[in-house]
């Protein structure tokens, strides 16, 4: 199962929507004779690479793969169908799936003889698809919600200056961070502050996330914008009552949805925001800011994961990592767990899950 | 050496305004026949702890000791003098005494016949010294600035409260951060806010650093104030223009200081604060905040250390940890360079020191 999950994990960044998953098949005498992996969406699951490669030496064999086989015809048939047909006689998978429309193939394998077994190594294999499964169980986007300040806690200069608050190490990491999400998000304050480009670069691959900035009166994002370019697909969501005209410029470069106003009248309904996301397929979301937006998503409690890369430095002044996540005293701070410190550079990358967060999806 | 540098820091936090000083004494034959170290201010010396514990096997023996030798004579006789008359052949020392009453031992050991080398282990001994390096070098305390503050840099929540931001562990840690020093340093706005005690809890030992607060006008400060009980002696430092008769309150629990007001207006002239502690014997400051005081001391270029416990938790309003440290643009970012990080129970503490202190000193 461990190979398994090793395997699974070469899918990431590149088979959204589906999971990563990865198949190691054994023949009857135990050997390992197959091995495959989710490669990309739309290419076959990796029940069916490992199939393949094994070949004749399937049969009779077991199947070892990090989640429950699919029972669903989408894009490629049921995985059910195809260890059946392989003749395999056992099956051991780590987590069930937890997607309705795939799930039960747990139940048509043992209606069909096979032996079948779940759990095995869950929680490492469950971490492997963290992102996924979060996506699955909320039926909205994971987010990841990354800033980058200094030691005290500012993302910018007095004067707005922020180039450059973290090393090109910490800055690398983030474009690894981008190639493994779904979108990229900012708010239309940092759209005007920043004229961010959101593409990734430096990273082997060829990943394109889908580039999304909140714009609600479509007046942040204009043509010309480094984020209407052709790096990659951009998403500019606006309100419903933007104005027409401002939204049709936006539409000669990118997509634009029109999204409801919040409840608060302080920008788009961030639940409307994530369904308009998970409709396109993107069940990972890299949130980057500013404060604002990503207040607002503490505040609407869809902060999944936390990165903080801390540049050892003080300004003393300027805007904060975070603002307006409407917590007035100590005892409604959001506590997190912290699961990782490591030193990036000069800089400090702490990644930390809201406390509340399940130990293991 | 290293058993030298180990024996040395035995006498963290009771040797000040001394640095603390570890001796091993060989024998003719190079074995080790006597150690000690530096106790106490107004106590023997490191060597002649280490002479009294070898006798007469010292005879033609070599000395090994963290610090260049004294050569004055201050509380206790010079230990120059005590080497040679103990018949001592030969002096290996680390660290240099850049302490001018005291310096000199090297020459006056080798006019009176006796082998002397310094450098050996310089670094790693004059790690061990850092705070009363710095002190003596600048003729100032080494200030150490801590604070507690979330993820996203706030050290209060914003109706003020702050107990508790960081956990029992970490507060635990600050008691012995506070028991290494020799005075515990809150501005005006601190006592207010939270009328700390500043005392030591919890540490084993006896150590009772000098509580100072930064009340310009002896505003902040009252008779029943916490800080005024006797767990330890304080010092109350109040412009020099302050109201005599609340100066005169304050006189009957603690000791009253008047100092220059700052060039700027804001508070007392930091300059002027840390020579009345120095004067005080003070050879190392804790800066517990808050962000104001904390501000001028940083724009003063009086911190040396900076020690940050970081909650896993986010407030996203609230004051900062630092304010007013009068940068205004990212290229005057107080750059640091991060010496640990450490995990103390669920939180993070970040030491680190402004870049351009020397890497060792
Ligand atoms: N160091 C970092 O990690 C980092 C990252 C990003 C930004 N920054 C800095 O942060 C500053 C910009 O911060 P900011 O807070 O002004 O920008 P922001 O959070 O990017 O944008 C806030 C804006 O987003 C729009 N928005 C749309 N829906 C929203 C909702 N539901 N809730 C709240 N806002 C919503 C609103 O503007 P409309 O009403 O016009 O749509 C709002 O004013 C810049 O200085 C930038 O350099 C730093
Ligand atoms: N989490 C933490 O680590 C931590 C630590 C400490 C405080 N806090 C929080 O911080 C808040 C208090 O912050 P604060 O900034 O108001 O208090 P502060 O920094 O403790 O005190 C500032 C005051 O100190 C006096 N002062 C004297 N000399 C000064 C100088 N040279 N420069 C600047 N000030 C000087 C001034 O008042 P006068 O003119 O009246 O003398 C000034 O207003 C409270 O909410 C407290 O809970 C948090």
């Amino acid at each position: 199962m461990r190979r398994a999950i090793a395997l699974a994990a070469r899918g990431l960044g590149t088979t959204s929507p589906n999971p990563v998953v990865g198949c190691v098949i054994l023949d009857a005498a135990g050997r390992p004779v197959g091995e495959g992996w989710h490669e990309r969406a739309g290419g076959p699951h990796a029940e069916v690479n490992a199939l393949a490669d094994a070949g004749a030496a399937a049969r009779g064999g077991t199947a070892v793969v990090t989640l429950e086989p699919c029972d669903h015809t989408g894009r490629t048939g049921p995985c059910t169908r195809a260890l059946i047909a392989a003749g395999i006689a056992r099956v051991v998978y780590a987590v069930a799936d937890p997607h309705p429309p795939a799930s039960g193939g747990a139940d048509t394998l043992r209606a069909a003889g096979v032996d079948v077994a779940g759990g095995l190594l869950a929680e490492e294999a469950a971490a492997g698809n963290a992102a996924w499964l979060t996506a699955v169980r909320l039926r909205r986007p994971h987010v990841r919600w990354k800033y980058a300040a200094t030691l005290d806690g500012r993302v910018a200069a007095a004067d707005g200056t922020s180039r450059w608050i973290t090393s090109g190490p910490a800055r690398a990491d983030v474009h690894r961070l981008r190639a493994q999400s779904d979108a990229v998000l900012v708010g239309a304050g940092t759209a005007r502050a920043d004229d961010p480009h959101l593409a990734v670069r430096g990273v082997p691959g060829d990943r394109r996330p889908l580039r999304v900035v909140a714009d609600t009166g479509a007046t942040a994002v204009a043509p010309g914008a480094r984020v209407l370019d052709d790096a990659a697909p951009t998403l500019i969501a606006v309100a419903h009552d933007a104005p027409e005209e401002r939204a049709a410029a936006l539409a000669r470069h990118a997509e634009v949805v029109r999204l409801p106003r919040a409840a608060d009248g302080r920008g788009l309904d961030i639940p409307a925001l994530l369904t308009a996301l998970y409709d396109r397929g993107v069940r990972s979301v890299l949130l980057e800011g500013g404060p604002t937006l990503a207040g607002a998503f503490t505040a609407a409690g869809a902060v999944d994961e936390i990165t903080a890369y801390l540049a050892p430095a003080l300004l003393g002044a300027g805007p904060h990592a975070l603002a307006g996540a409407g917590i007035t005293t100590i005892a409604q701070a959001l506590r997190l767990r912290v699961t990782e410190v490591i030193r990036v550079g000069p800089d400090i990358r702490i990644t930390a899950v809201p406390a509340n967060a399940p130990e293991e999806l």
